[in-house]
């Protein structure tokens, strides 16, 4: 399929430059000074597509600063027309639901649909999830990966036992940040079976799904068989098209009883976003093919580009290979520093997110963000090189 | 105040045509019919104040679409400014957070801040807030005005019988909607002396608070002495200025050890405000008050002509003084009807909201929004006399 698309029309992504970057990204530029290089938050210093960009501009000529629609038939249309090209299965429009952000929409279905036990959460795991389940009432089994693992997998011995435990959802991130995996159909079934066993539930944090690379692809959860009496997808056009801060996310919801359920909710459960974040995503699902494939082209780029830097500059940090997202998690604990990031903003002026706000105690690892010009990364590694070693 | 303002440079309250309110207010307009005079959801029927549609404008053009900065002073600066030459009382900016909207806020200081114990809400009450208490896992204690009652107070005996059988919060709005009372001083030193006899917190609902018209005046509850260590308010550009999707409101919070709380708490629990929301809530904040002058004045003219109408058209229909908001709670019970709002859609094809989406039981009443040109508000009382009588 990403053969396929190569060939079709392409929108190119254009490089922001430091300056437009600093207003374009107040937190992840705003908030550094000017020498330091940023590469730390899921942001990218490219400038949005365009016609993502004149779509939300067109709203705002129109004045559409009020209430979204409660339910946007065409919201579910879109995603699933997006949903059906790229991942090859795409749910019920009437499945998809709105909600503020990715986050919220986890949070609202392990609120609604969710029994009262524990949240298993594999970490390293999305550092703005660590005390969600807590938020929820429930509590919070962290499913660890060991930093020796090869291969960054589930270890389902250790999910099954969680839920003998007595924990009764699953917060999956698929692909996952920071590990890079794009989990493939046999893992998930694996991971269903699992669940299932159990009864238990899953949410799958889908975020990232546009963004696999070359050599991989995405597999919602709701793709396999025997998932929808149990999962939600919770999905969004925010990460590959850069427009967290328009806030719209969606939840997908294949099973009846659950819409039902999440329906009957007082509002006050989940009314935040924004029209303008819907505009955004309608856009990007419909219109953004083109723009995305350019930029699964670059991101693909960046990554055989830190590679190549890393084996030059850095050989003694391990990365397992990059399958998706456009967020490298680097272990750097051989060269010895107590806080890795911080050697690294101190001594090499690059801002990278410290591994231990992704999991606990992992202040050897941090997680590099490649969406960036190929000149940046370049800079970004070599400074790492001099800072670390 | 209000005098002095007047004679300060003005920005004209521009009226939407049908055509282009349609397309400004999705949820408002496009979801009735076209024959349907709209006048139920809070959204006026009026253009963004320039001023703050060319900031959004311009942050837009600068790509401003990622994430807003996590704590962004220039916001709580820009807010205790206007509290300060509005309302004669201001925060410390400090003591000023955003959260994606009101209801969000009411939500994250009541989960955070307040204990177990119920949540007591006068009712009538904004429709979006019932069954808020229990989203917090808390009881929800409806505080009844009755519908005989001349004129809309907090009944202080029912609140302390609530607050001794073990309620811990007192959500208060403020102006209230859709009581359009702004509550004086006198009147929350009395409800503060309750509340703190039982050791009870409040979170204080002030969206409405620059929408209180001429005759009456806002008096924030954190105005008032020995308030800071058990209150919060919650604030907003947004109602005031039409710009309630682009999701930023802000939690006032004078206590440094509730703020410490609030800040240690994990992120996903709170922090879905959108960076445009910022934009333009400062933009409001910073440069708003010539639009401002403008809208209450047209607003207090609006209510005049609401009178005058009812007491033509529809004198069974009482209502109370409208002191604040745009929103009009009409008693149309002398008429009979079971559902007086469907019977105005259906015969007068006027949308108001329907009363028991307020306070259960009250469909005999409804909340009309005057917030429109006054031909259209001549046409909907019109209406309204058609098919009620």
């Amino acid at each position: 399929m990403r053969a396929e698309r190569a060939s079709r029309p392409r929108r190119p992504v254009v490089d922001l430059t430091d300056e437009q970057a600093r207003r374009a990204l107040p937190l992840k530029w705003g908030t550094v000074p000017k020498d330091v290089i940023p590469a730390w938050v899921a942001e990218m210093d490219y400038a949005v597509d365009p016609v993502v960009m004149e779509a939300v501009q067109r709203a705002l000529a129109d004045g559409v600063t009020g209430y979204p629609l409660e339910h946007d038939p065409a919201l579910g249309e879109a995603y699933a027309g997006w949903a059906g090209r790229h991942f090859g299965w795409a749910p019920d429009p009437e499945a998809v639901r709105a909600v503020v952000d990715v986050t919220a929409g986890v949070r609202v279905a392990i609120e609604v649909l969710s029994g009262p036990g524990g949240v298993v959460f594999p970490t390293p795991g999305y550092n703005a999830q660590h005390g969600l389940a807590g938020i929820t009432g429930r509590a919070e089994h962290l499913l660890e990966l060991p930093a020796s693992a090869t291969t960054a997998e589930i270890d389902l011995d250790r999910l099954d036992a969680l839920l003998a435990g007595g924990a009764q959802t699953l917060l999956l991130t698929q692909p996952h940040n920071p590990w890079g995996r794009a989990f493939t159909r046999t893992e998930l079934e694996g991971i269903r079976d699992v669940v299932v066993r159990h009864g238990a539930r899953v949410v799958s944090d889908e975020i990232h799904a546009p963004l696999v690379l070359p050599g991989a692809e995405h597999v919602s959860y709701l793709a396999i068989e025997g998932t929808h009496d149990h999962a939600v997808a919770v999905v969004a056009a925010s990460k590959a098209f850069n427009i967290a801060g328009l806030r719209c996310a969606q939840l997908v919801v294949p099973d009846p009883q659950a819409r039902k359920a999440l329906d009957a909710e007082p509002m006050a459960r989940n009314d935040s976003w924004s029209p303008l974040g819907v505009v955004a995503a309608r856009a990007a699902y419909d219109h953004g093919d083109p723009w995305l494939a350019s930029l699964v082209e670059r991101l693909d780029e960046q990554r055989t580009l830190l590679q190549e830097l890393l084996s030059t500059h850095l050989p003694e940090v391990r990365m397992r290979p990059l399958e998706a997202t456009y967020l490298a998690w680097l272990d750097a604990s051989a060269l010895g520093h107590d806080d890795a990031a911080a050697v690294a903003l101190e001594r090499g002026r690059v801002m990278v997110s410290d591994g231990a706000s992704y999991a606990p105690g992992s202040t050897g690892h941090v997680r590099l963000n490649i969406a960036t010009s190929p000149e940046r990364l370049t800079r970004i590694v070599e400074r790492l090189a001099l800072a670390w070693t």
